[in-house]
């Protein structure tokens, strides 16, 4: 089927990998990503900080014991001297350890596909943007939200102007999963996430700068200002786990991000619904292949990833035909298919508009950030966003 | 079927009607919702403030032309004269007009059915409830929403502690009928609720009211203070057709109001989704008969409209077996059947806790909307809302 | 709003009820239908055939008691005698009673508006036929499901070949009220349903009926022949109560008809699927304002009730704008509002094609139901159906 | 995340592939699901019966030319003889060539995965079997549907008697893809699908043995006797694009097979609905992580995968937490999975039941698609099916 997208015939890419080890909630998926489109190989990793745990991960996933490595600088030493070394690493840890990592890996040679949120600092975050541009390596961040197929249509129906002008842009992410104080449990997820040392900031940090960046994507607007009411709204939490946030945009379309980890229902709501002079669109990462546009003084249309009214954008994204449902995981995918497609030198497909965020995406998600907390400490006050750094 | 409720066994109350004359979009529902149980017979109006289309309309629905007025003060003084005059008049002006209308018949000592927001000024409002105190007559305002039986369901289960401790309140009422320049066509509608003199304020007093009183409904909490950013995205428009609020409840909840015009998607998307520390919950108007309940710790379920799980509170308001669609009109119905019930002395059923908004519930709509556009001047400040006055 | 229809401005029509009376389930919902757009006076009634529960059941609804008969002959014949007399007259008894009551009301010049099926055998249905034909008087046939408005829109594409030729009809109706031994409970319902010599047969003439008048009306196909299989699921079940049955239509479409009372799930489950060489169409009972249409290459649409993408046809049928659901009663109103029209002398907007099932759609339904139980107690064998009678 | 299932952490399995070269179809889902979970190595391949389409595919997939065979007998052969030879090979070529390359495989001693339907006849089916018996070897058919979480979940419901005693299985595979002629495109799939020769029969041999294989997972039952109405809907077309089946289960339950090629809507709309003396469940392939539980006598659940309400059963083959989807692939991939367990010998998880088809599956797919061509053959008569060969 000519339109599907064909995995790469070239040499897979020698992958590492920073984190990710026995228990990590986040290293599977990075892995199973990696492996969907056969780009990578897994080729070496400091999948923990404590040494024997590192092999053992290792181990697990039939990595050479030599190149398990407890420490990432150990690594990316070692990794640059080999003939064989890893050609990009993914960094999977918690947020305060990306910057050290990346610079690391940055500074030996080796392109970063790193988590999210960038850093748990937007002073870290800069400071790294200047390590990668001064590396000429290249960095992605993996906002897999943003990389579903049916958010790259609605990303290019905004942009050719198929919906007219933007006016408002609501995104939410509703989710449960903090509803209970997890953080008493021994759930080794919930206690580094609502550590606010180690996580930076709670749900605004996690699942907001999906939401943020999903916004900003698809929308294409320059954000102005922003007016933060953050919230922890279970006893004893120390990180926010509701997150109100109203948004003005360059050109005075309004929207309103909203973020919870106690919002007991959709286990993890991400909807966008943006709305232009010429029509809407909604997009729920829970029913990812379709997206909702419903055109001006016409009636509501469901189009359907690899279905009609799919652009060759959107279809370069798809593996299997329409109503075969693609998920999470392939959305992942599309991230390491557009990191291996850029590292290689170009998309695989020949159709313009990679897409993949970067460190600027990062920079600008921590700016994000602060300026959520930042306005929420001065009681929801007006914090002017300058998207453009 | 004995769950399902009867129609009224006694003699229909006569009504009266203020507006509603031809070429109005909500005098017709009126008089279907009072007509749906045969609780009332439409008996007199001032249909319109021109007595020939008064008559004309009067005469389109059978009404003696001696009851047809072309001045609601008229027709107050001489419905009190007659031994058959009217026991209730609906009053389904434009907002400006409610007060004096109102007045006028509580003054003759009839009661009063009134379309919201309750005024066009909170300065109105409160002089309104005085007067509805001072008269010892019956106040119904039509938040027809709040009526539809799985709202009332919902409200039953907050109130009975089934959702624990309430910590976010979620409510959103977007539509698209105001996306194009409407007030530059002829529609009737359009002029008046676009036009600052007639109808106060634009998405906030229309749908903002009915979105927040929804909320307060359901959630049964205080609301401490607010932050509104109100907007015009439509090139020209004089008022409102979006508005973003930020809402602190008393006791901590946070939660959201968000009201639009211009969202070209969902025709009328109210709905409305709170969460608690055991469950949440969400009901859309659009899908009124369903409303999905996420207790803590198991899967989620679609409580149905008379099916199990539907409490005799919400299912005293069902008139056909569930899987039978009630709509629009049936909840509308409801507030003119509960307001039979009260002015005959009672709910027709037994069970406790009639439930419509009353004089309160309008003078706490006002003073929304004037917080809300107070707070709006103030570039979105927090503005303290005491709803207990 | 110019578009949605109004209330006949003329008198109303004096309508008698037989049947309905104290605890019938049909008998308020067909009262309300009338009464919704205010075409109907009730006036007279032989609500039960024991006269104290019919003038008990009259006094609930303030009908005159001397107008409150124990006998539905009796009834044609005083009201046929009376100057202010009834007009019409709506049937709502259990099968077995209409073709009687029927005649008594034909017979003495009265309109006829009848529960459907339209008896209790297809002998009885076609005297009944004769008996409407030789009367020179109007025969309504209450099949509501087929009245609603998106429904008569599906007609309408199918009917102007937007679909292109007809290939399949999938037409269902499963529900889950009959799935206990609800016969051995004092429910009355239950028991007149399951009784053969009153009911005729079970799911099969009770919600198989009106499936099939939705597939008939829909498609306009003609049925070539049918092999059905019903079974009784539930042990001591004198009745069919799942009923599954192949269609083969003039022309070479198939189709299924399924309908169950032991379907656990949707409570009302009506839905039509229809399917062309042009489009698809979906249309299900509970969500009744959408109609999902899938042209061939395009994406599918939502065509909303009242909405873009409405014709003038459907349109006709809307009280109120899109977004704002209309249910089983205004469906069933729809219903009444036709026959008001019909009886005047007209469709009330001058818009052609007024819709109504009539006694030969109701001689269609118990040839359906008298060819399903001969199919049925040939093990399936195929029965020659021909609808041109 | 303890519940969630992990790769192997052995040595990955040596994979071969006949078919699935350039231009195929369902070549790259069937690699991608051996990939995902990084138990299987792709090592060699007869990709094609053009040697040199074999090698190029081949090259594409980084395969050692060496191992690119043009002849499947050639490959088993030769792999057999290789002390790194597969030990495990994947069949994906038209439905002919199963037997004949699943017989080769398994004379040289290599597990066979196959796709399915098992053969083009029953004959053939039979001899299979019979070979697959004889070799002591492993044989797995792809039915992917049936291994989605969410069905596994649904079929333990049924086998530990949480529905009761089951009454109705309603199973339809609706899809638009052969709506119009485009066997007379260039289209390769069309081509050999719709060729009596290749293909065997039409959508019941392709997507009628997946919706019953679902139906049989799920419901346990036997099959007594069916009843095939088939039909080619498009002009032209020589093989069936629509089947309705009637079914008669052991014990008295019944249920209705409905797959089309012609029905525009939903792109590849498997649905199955069970229904029991407990309770009703409903899956649909579009939605897959959500299973519809409709008890008797409580409220409709939603069991989400990986959710509350999930068993450790389907836990098991969830790879990411709740409310982010899994689709197609992952489904596919418990296949690969599951064939990889039990080739090492056990299941991973150490849960018991193992699921997968096997050639006693294929051989009763391959006597329901004869069952239902000899009934269609002669009128849609019933034809006794006795599943226990």
């Amino acid at each position: 089927m000519g339109g599907y997208s064909n995995p790469a015939t070239q040499r897979p890419l020698r992958l590492g990998m920073v984190g990710g080890g026995r228990g990590s909630l986040i290293g599977g998926p990075h892995r199973l990503a990696a492996r969907l489109d056969g780009n990578y190989t897994l080729s070496a990793g400091a999948f923990s900080s404590n040494p024997e745990i590192s092999k053992a991960s290792g181990a697990d996933l039939g990595i050479d014991p030599a190149r398990c490595y407890g420490d990432f600088s150990e690594m990316a030493r070692a990794e640059a001297a080999r003939e064989d070394g890893i050609e990009v690493v993914s960094i999977v840890t918690p947020n305060h350890l990306h910057a050290p990592a990346a610079k690391a890996f940055l500074a030996a040679g080796i392109h970063v596909i790193c988590d999210k949120p960038l850093t748990a600092s937007l002073e870290e975050a800069i400071a790294l943007k200047q390590a990668v541009d001064a590396s000429g390596k290249m960095f992605f961040l993996t906002h897999n939200y943003s990389a579903y197929a049916m958010v790259r249509q609605a990303r290019q129906m905004v942009a050719t102007g198929e919906l007219g002008e933007i006016r408002s842009v609501q995104v939410e992410y509703p989710s449960g999963w903090m509803a209970e104080a997890v953080e008493k449990t021994s759930n080794k997820q919930a206690s580094w996430r609502t550590d606010p040392s180690q996580a930076g900031a709670g749900v605004i940090a996690d699942i907001g700068t999906h939401a943020w960046h999903l916004a900003r994507t698809v929308s294409g607007l320059e954000l102005d200002e922003l007016s933060a009411d953050l919230a922890s709204l279970v006893e004893g939490r120390r990180v926010d786990d509701h997150a109100q946030v109203l948004l003005r945009f360059a050109g005075g379309a309004r929207g309103i991000l909203w973020v919870s980890g106690i919002a007991l229902g959709p286990e993890n709501g991400l909807r966008i619904r943006i709305f232009g002079s010429l029509g809407g669109l909604e997009w729920s990462q829970m029913d990812p292949d379709a997206l909702l546009h419903s055109p001006l003084g016409k009636p509501r249309q469901i189009i359907q990833r690899a279905a009609a009214g799919t652009s060759p954008y959107a279809q370069r994204l798809s593996r299997i035909p329409a109503g075969h449902p693609e998920g999470y995981f392939e959305a992942f995918g599309n991230v390491y298919r557009d990191a291996a497609a850029a590292i290689r030198g170009g998309c695989t497909s020949g159709l313009a508009d990679p897409v993949f965020a970067t460190v600027d995406d990062g920079v600008d998600g921590m700016q994000f950030i602060e300026a959520c907390l930042a306005s929420s400490a001065s009681n929801a006050a007006w914090i002017n966003f300058n998207s453009k750094r």
